[in-house]
């Protein structure tokens, strides 16, 4: 299952509206016979990548896969049946499919006669690579995580608005190398205005990577014809509005969105309680002055404090890593 | 050595102008045969404890202290003689004494034919219980540690002032704990006149600890005559100046010091240099507005950020602790 969530994880950012899922095939004897993920919607589901591979070494043998198999046709036929085709005997899954059209692959397994078992690392998955689909089957809404870099005292920019570089090389590098897992990066005007970034995803030798996600600028000002996010290294949506809703709705069909910022946008996000996971870059370093990476997220006094749960911590380079879920799901 | 750290811990705070040391005496077969720590001021110091609990068992024996036994007729005799008169064989030891006036312990000991073993464990001990008083030693000035408790974007408290509590029970209790182990805390009259604090060193009953740091209240207004520091709990020094450097002199006499705030005077103890430690309580929480945890620190742009290097971090209930020191060492 660890190879099979790795498999997933490779392929995150360029399945949607499928979920990235791996899968990998062992023969008889138990050895690895395939390894496959989602292609491309329209393409094959992991299991068949996997199945293929494997070709006559699958007969008798197990599939272990990060979803419950599916169970519908679609633009393409039914997972269980080429695992019936295939002759696996035993299926390993972590997560059940909450999708009700495509659910039912164990039942159907399981009549066939296959060993079916549920569950295998589910938390691992579910916080994992399927994570922001499993969200967006179930609230219909995008997962949005906001990420921000701030200093100690909770800056993200020194008083004359200077911000480059609060966080270490190795921060950054995480950072840009998560880009091309994601499906869309939403940022305000204000951020558009001052750091004009170009918010796409580069592989560690510079170069554009092969997956972009979907640049969302949020605000009612014009941003500068020549602003960076409207070169044709990616796709842009210029939304003029300061609806979190309206913003959330043109989203619907990108179940992976990042905010990057600024601080306007991100506050009000979180006063909709519209922000699904916090990942906080906190660098050892005391700014005393200069903006904050949150402005007017709605809280007066410290009884409206708007409260995470801690997923984890964790040490990159010279800073400090913080993953954050809201403290009460909805 | 681990013993040894453990009984020195447990007196850190009451010993000063001498340093908080532990001692361990093992017999000639290797077992404990006694422990012991530095007494208050004029009482015995921490080998000489121990010998005395050891008794006979000490003959033929090793030592194991934190620190080089001292040389010198202060105000009690050289541990080196109380050693030599115990019979111990064998004594290993974590830190040399800096102090020239104490120094020369191993020298004598050696030329008494006892085998002596520097450096045990020196960098834990160096970093724990004998930090602030090492730092004293060498710079002539005391240990000063900022700490603060600030939300994930960095403020210490919401819009309204309100600030109680912004993080949770377990690292409120670490703060608490820590006070009796202090030579002082320093707050600003900011504090004072918006927070009323006790800044008593409590037992977890709720009861006085039998060591209480002295406190210390810098700025020009006067403080109400009602004032909680001003209480009989514990010794209070009233500072009427905002000079940074007259207050670390005042405190010439107390090596191990706590700045507890607020942002305006840890603004000004870190524009001067004179933070040597920060311990950070980053609680899981955003507040959108509301008091920064530091002001004015002196930095303009980014370039002039004050970077700090990462001793630690660690978890304490929901919240995440940062220890702290300064990049650059003088
Ligand atoms: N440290 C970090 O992680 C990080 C990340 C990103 C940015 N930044 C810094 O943030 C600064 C820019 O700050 P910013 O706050 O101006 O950036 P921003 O949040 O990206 O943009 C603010 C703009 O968002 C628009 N907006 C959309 N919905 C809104 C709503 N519901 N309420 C209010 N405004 C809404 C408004 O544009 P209109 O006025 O056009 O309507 C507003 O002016 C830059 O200095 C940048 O370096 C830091
Ligand atoms: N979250 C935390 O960890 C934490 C800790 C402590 C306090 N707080 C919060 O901080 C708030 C109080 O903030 P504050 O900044 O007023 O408190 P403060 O820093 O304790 O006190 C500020 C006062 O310090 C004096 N001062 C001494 N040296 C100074 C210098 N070099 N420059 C400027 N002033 C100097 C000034 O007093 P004069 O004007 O009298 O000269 C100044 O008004 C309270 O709401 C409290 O809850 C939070």
């Amino acid at each position: 299952m660890r190879l099979a969530i790795e498999a997933a994880e490779g392929v995150r950012g360029t399945t949607s509206p499928n979920p990235p899922v791996g899968a990998v095939i062992l023969d008889a004897a138990g050895e690895l016979a395939g390894i496959g993920a989602t292609q491309p919607a329209g393409g094959p589901h992991a299991e068949v990548v996997a199945l293929r591979l494997a070709g006559e070494l699958a007969r008798g043998g197990t599939a272990v896969v990060t979803l419950e198999p599916c169970n519908h046709h679609g633009r393409t036929p039914p997972c269980t049946d080429a695992l019936l085709a295939a002759g696996i005997e035993t299926v390993y899954f972590a997560v059940s499919d909450p999708n009700p059209v495509a659910a039912g692959g164990t039942a159907m397994l399981e009549t066939a006669g296959v060993s079916v078992h549920a569950g295998l690392l589910a938390d691992d998955v579910a916080a994992g690579p399927l994570r922001a689909w499993l969200h967006w089957q179930r609230t219909g809404r995008s997962h949005v995580t906001w990420k921000f870099a701030a200093s100690l005292d909770g800056r993200s920019a020194a008083s004359d608005g200077t911000s480059q570089w609060i966080t270490g090389p190795q921060a950054r590098a995480r950072v840009h190398a998560g880009r091309a897992k994601l499906d869309a990066i939403v940022i305000g005007t204000g951020t558009v205005i001052q750091d004009d970034p170009w918010l796409t995803a580069r592989t560690p030798d510079g170069n554009l990577a092969p997956h972009q996600p979907l640049r969302v600028v949020v605000g009612t000002r014009d941003i500068p014809k020549t602003a960076r996010v409207l070169d044709d290294a990616a796709p842009t949506l210029v939304l003029k509005t300061r609806d979190v809703a309206e913003v959330i709705d043109a989203m619907a069909d990108y179940p992976d969105v990042l905010l990057e910022g600024g601080p306007t946008l991100a506050g009000a996000f979180l006063a909709v309680q519209r922000i699904d996971r916090i990942l906080a870059y906190i660098a050892p370093v005391l700014l005393g002055t200069g903006a904050a990476a949150v402005e007017n997220a709605g809280v007066g006094n410290i009884a409206q404090a708007l409260r995470f749960r801690r997923e984890y911590v964790e040490t990159i380079g010279p800073d400090v890593l913080l993953s954050l879920v809201p403290a009460m799901e909805e």
